[in-house]
Parts: C-alpha cells; sequence; structure tokens
C-alpha cells in the first residue's frame, strides 16, 4: 500500500502535539513499502544513518525536519540550546559525507537562533513552533526547486515530441534522481512528470545502475506509480539502444557540480554521456544550483573517489524465497572494487 | 577441485573403447566445478542445449566431437551414414544460432563423406576412428589460433610494461572471451596468459558483464586459477577508471566481425570503447578470421538484434543460503528488455 502523504511529497510532518515526520523507508522498496513515522531526534538521526532516507536533497530536509523534532522534545530551560546543538552535531555526523545534511541543520540552527535574537529571546514554545514552520519551509523550497527544474526541461521534451509528429520521447536515465531522492518531483524525472501531465507520449529507459540498483529498486517504482511507460535495461544497453535511433534525450542529475560546468554523479554516467555524445543525442544534467561547488573546476581531478564496500559488489538484494534476502555473485575471495565519485 | 584435464583443455578426449569427450559444466561456475563426460552424441546435445558448453569457438568444438560420439554409436551397418546425418542435423539445431555450431558439424561431415570416398568407401571402424582424429585436429586448431592471438598481442602489453619501467600493466576487459569460451588461452586473455607467463607485470580489471555476469563468474574464476591478479567491477566503472589513468589497454574479444571491421561483441563492449577513445587509451578486440562475416559492412545496421529473456534481467543467480539460487531484483511486473547483438 502506498501511503496517502507519498501521493504529494516524500517527507510530511505529521501534526498534532507533539507534531511527528513521516517518510517510506527506502531500503525496501519496491519490494516492501513501509511508513517510518520519525517521533523524535533520535528516530531522525538513525533514518540517516541506516539509509531509511537517502538522496542528497531529501538527506537535507530530513535533517532540518529533525531539528525540528529535537526542539520539541528538547527540555524547555535553559538546557534548550546545550541540548539543541548537541543534536545538531549528531544530526549532522549521521552521515558524514552529505553536505546536504549538514547545509539543513546548519541554516535551522542559524535562522532560529537569529529568530530567537530578533525576538528578544523568544519563548521556547514560540522556537519550537518556529522550528517546524521553517523544516516545513525548506522542504517546500525543495519541491519548488524540482518543480521548477521541471518548468525548465519540459520544453526540450515538447519539441521531441513535435518534430517526431506526437510520436512516443524516448528518454534514458541514469540512477535515481527522482521524487524519492527529493521532496517532490525529483531533479531529473521532474521533467518527465511535467510532460506526462502535459499528456506528452514518453517512455524511460531505466539503468538498472550497479552495484546498488536505484535505477532498478526506486526509479521503476516511481515511474510505475506515476503510470507512467517505462522499461529496465542493464547499464549496458544504453549505448546500443542510442545506436539503433531508440533514444531521443538523456536526463540524469548531478551529485556536484564544478563552477566550469563539470558534472559529478553516479558511477556510469560518463559512459552515456559518450555515447549521447557520438550518437548526437540531447544529454542534460538536472541540477538545483545548490549542487555547485564554487571550490573547484576540474571534475576529474578534484573530486576523490570514494570506495565503498566489496559487498556492494559482491551481493546482490532482491527477493529470495519470497523473502528480502541477497544472492552472492562471486568466490566469496574474488578482489573486487567499486570506485564512485563523491565528495 | 579443479579437474587434471582442464589444466591444459577446455574440452578433452578420454581415450578408450567407446571413446568419450570430458567438459566443465559452466552453469555452476564458479560456486560448483563440476566434470561432465559426454559419452553419446545425445549427451553432447544437451550439454550445448543446456549451456553447459558455451562460447562460439567451444561450441563449434563440442559439435565436432558430438559427430565423433555420433560416429562410434551409429549402426555399423548400412544405416551408418543416415544415422550420422540425423544426428548432425539434431546437434547443429541444439543451438539454432551459434553459427560456429554448424560450421563445426558442418566440417566433420564434409570431411568425413570426403575421406570415406578417396578410400573408396572405406569401413566404418575406419570412419569412426577418422572422426575423432577430426575432432581432435579442430580442438588443436582452435587452440593454435588461441595461441597465435596471445603472441600477436604479446608486444602490446611488452611495449606498455617498458613504457612503464616494468610498472603494473592494467588491463581492462568486458565480459568472458576467455578459455571457458574457447579450447584453450581464449581470445582476448591470450595475451594476458603469454605476458603473465613471460613475467610481466599485469592486473586485469573485469567488467562484471550484466545481466549474465560472464565476468564475474567466469573471466574472475579462470585468472584467480591462473594466478593472474585481478578486480572485478561494475560495468558502470571503467570509464572513471580511465579517466583516472588507472586502464593502459582494453582488450576484448569479438561475436562477430563485418568486412569493414565493424566488431560485434557483448552489449557494453561500446560504452567502454567510446570511453578508451576518450581518453586515448589502446582497445583491441582479440578474435579469430573465423569471426569475419563477409556479407556484411554495418556491424550496427545490418547485424539484427536478440532480444533475450526478461527474466536475464530480473533474476541474479548466485550463492543464497549457502547453495545456487536466485535473487529477483525487481518487482515482478517491471517492464523489462535485454536487446543485445547476435546473428
Amino acid at each position: 500500500m502506498i501511503p496517502e502523504f507519498w501521493r504529494t511529497r516524500s517527507i510530511q510532518r505529521i501534526s498534532g502535539t507533539p507534531a511527528a515526520v513521516a517518510v517510506v523507508d527506502q531500503r525496501l522498496l519496491p519490494f516492501v513499502i513501509q511508513t517510518v513515522t520519525l517521533q523524535s531526534s533520535g528516530d531522525a538521526i538513525a533514518a540517516l544513518q541506516q539509509m531509511i532516507v537517502r538522496g542528497a536533497p531529501l538527506i537535507g530536509v530530513a535533517g532540518a525536519y529533525g531539528i525540528a523534532l529535537a526542539a520539541q522534545e528538547a527540555p524547555n530551560d535553559q538546557h534548550f540550546w546545550g541540548y539543541l546543538t548537541e543534536r545538531a552535531e549528531q544530526l549532522t555526523n549521521a552521515r558524514p559525507t552529505a553536505i546536504n545534511l549538514a547545509w539543513g541543520v546548519e541554516r535551522m540552527m542559524k535562522e532560529l537562533r537569529q529568530h530567537s535574537a530578533n525576538a528578544g529571546h523568544a519563548d521556547i514554545n514560540q522556537v519550537v513552533a518556529t522550528a517546524w514552520l521553517l523544516a516545513d519551509a525548506i522542504a517546500d523550497e525543495d519541491a519548488a526547486t524540482c518543480n521548477s527544474i521541471g518548468l525548465h526541461g519540459l520544453p526540450l521534451i515538447q519539441e521531441i515530441s513535435k518534430r517526431k509528429n506526437g510520436g512516443v520521447v524516448n528518454i534514458l536515465t541514469h540512477c535515481n534522481a527522482g521524487r524519492l531522492a527529493c521532496v517532490a518531483w525529483g531533479t531529473a524525472t521532474a521533467p518527465i512528470y511535467h510532460a506526462h501531465q502535459a499528456g506528452i507520449a514518453v517512455h524511460v529507459w531505466v539503468d538498472e545502475t550497479r552495484p546498488r540498483n536505484q535505477g532498478a529498486r526506486l526509479t521503476t517504482w516511481e515511474l510505475a506509480e506515476a503510470g507512467i511507460p517505462h522499461t529496465l535495461i542493464v547499464d549496458n544497453a544504453g549505448g546500443h539502444l542510442m545506436q539503433h535511433g531508440l533514444v531521443d534525450i538523456v536526463l540524469v542529475g548531478s551529485d556536484r557540480t564544478t563552477r566550469s560546468g563539470d558534472v559529478c554523479n553516479k558511477i556510469g554516467t560518463y559512459l552515456k554521456a559518450l555515447a549521447a555524445h557520438d550518437n548526437g543525442i540531447p544529454f542534460y544534467a538536472a541540477l538545483p544550483s545548490s549542487t555547485f561547488d564554487w571550490e573547484i573546476s576540474d571534475g576529474v581531478m578534484q573530486i576523490p573517489i570514494e570506495e565503498r564496500a566489496a559487498d556492494e559488489v559482491r551481493c546482490i538484494e532482491g527477493v529470495v524465497d519470497g523473502a528480502v534476502g541477497q544472492a552472492q555473485i562471486t568466490l566469496p575471495d574474488t578482489p573486487m572494487i567499486f570506485p564512485r565519485k563523491s565528495q
């Protein structure tokens, strides 16, 4: 069962006293759809650490809501700010490499402190109420940004549709730069949703995205929920489809963008960009300005490689005998590596 | 346990009366190593159909040995040639798309008929003995061809080794164009084996090769057996490694080569070729002349796409709870396709 809140948002405040935050557990998708209710900042920290929530924009928003939860549960006395500061640090450290998380938490703390100072040290109940409103605003901003990406991307798809006399526009995407990684719309998927809603015939080639299979697991699930025609392909297949005229446009996200415009995205994005170039197919990275890293200009040399655990390659998760389980696809001692770009 | 015959050959006649043929069951590798003894042409047909043996060159040799087995079991009377012709047809049809299989079977039949005619209708025992010798010769030829590919490819690796002052030569390969697909040496792997035996420090990046994971399952196993340093990577990673100077040369096989030199190989090969080109890295297809199709010149337009069963993408085989099993990596109704080039 798809939870009702998910129809509009990937993360949603549940009003009440105390308030809480609802998210979908992304670890088990698409095999199990399960809502997790975050009732404390401890729940938020755990959700971040365990990757119940994932995707850079969503992590930032989850961090912001974590601060609202911390404010709500904090002692209503002189220890309030001390408690909040401690929780802010713990939230930030829940996923050490995610820049958006630190951004969301810091923005909340800064604005709350400022708001409190402006109000001549407002009473704590007011700070708590403000924290919820601020977190909601951060979530809304993310939704608005992605919506805007959709509006900017829509004409690209419209134009192809016109050129094909209304024939199906075939879009290839890699990984999950979709709703699940954001609050709504997604980045790369936003123009696709907009086109679909505008009645344009679209079809999405979804790269499996080894080793973690975000395409096979998350993007296909999102598109199926939205009723958008799509086909899952192995990562090896995209170039071949392009050679045969079966791809009209490529839309991907960006984890980090340099000031010179180098896009750093999920491993394998580069190979699809080369194939698009070789076949004269337009290739777009759909990104919010928050992914720009103005400190660096060379995406290949200045963004270090993160090496992930070998088990991410060795073990594939799926349905095994009716339950979520793993298959080990190599011998246990096969040397392996999964280098990926990350900040 | 690695069977002794496999140390030198992937397929081997077992002398005796009657003679038989030993192969390794490739369906279960690398998790289970099991010798299968083909004692009749029926065993050979089953081994081909069930993909106990696979790889274009090996299939051709298995077809030739299938004819030797058929001759051995055929009635020693006027029905001999009728039986042999019937079995030849069944062997050829065991894998309808494998050009090498038809080639191996036809060559055997033609040479046996010719030999019999030259000998003034030789007695049947002599035809049977000739059949075994002919099949052995076809196997030897394949081994010699691959050995020769190794000798031609060795200088390419030697040169890089010299340029790096004896530093490790990093070779990237895709799929399994190795010993398991041939009688010995393999095609793409032959220069690697030769270099290793010549004392050159080599390291092989092995593409996983989704959806059937021939790299993860077969190539890693072969290289481990030979003591050649290697690392398994996901298919998405190769371009990134090239951008970071971690690949010195790419060596792949070829399923079919057009008269203009277009190489048609396992899905995903094209993406690695583009990345090699973009990074100025030498890229070679190691192939025997038998892969040339002189009838066609345009590899993209003239080689039709074979669509394989969706379950090849949906279900991944591996070790599940200590036994060989499968994980289903998507929802059962996710649309998917695995287009691959094939003749």
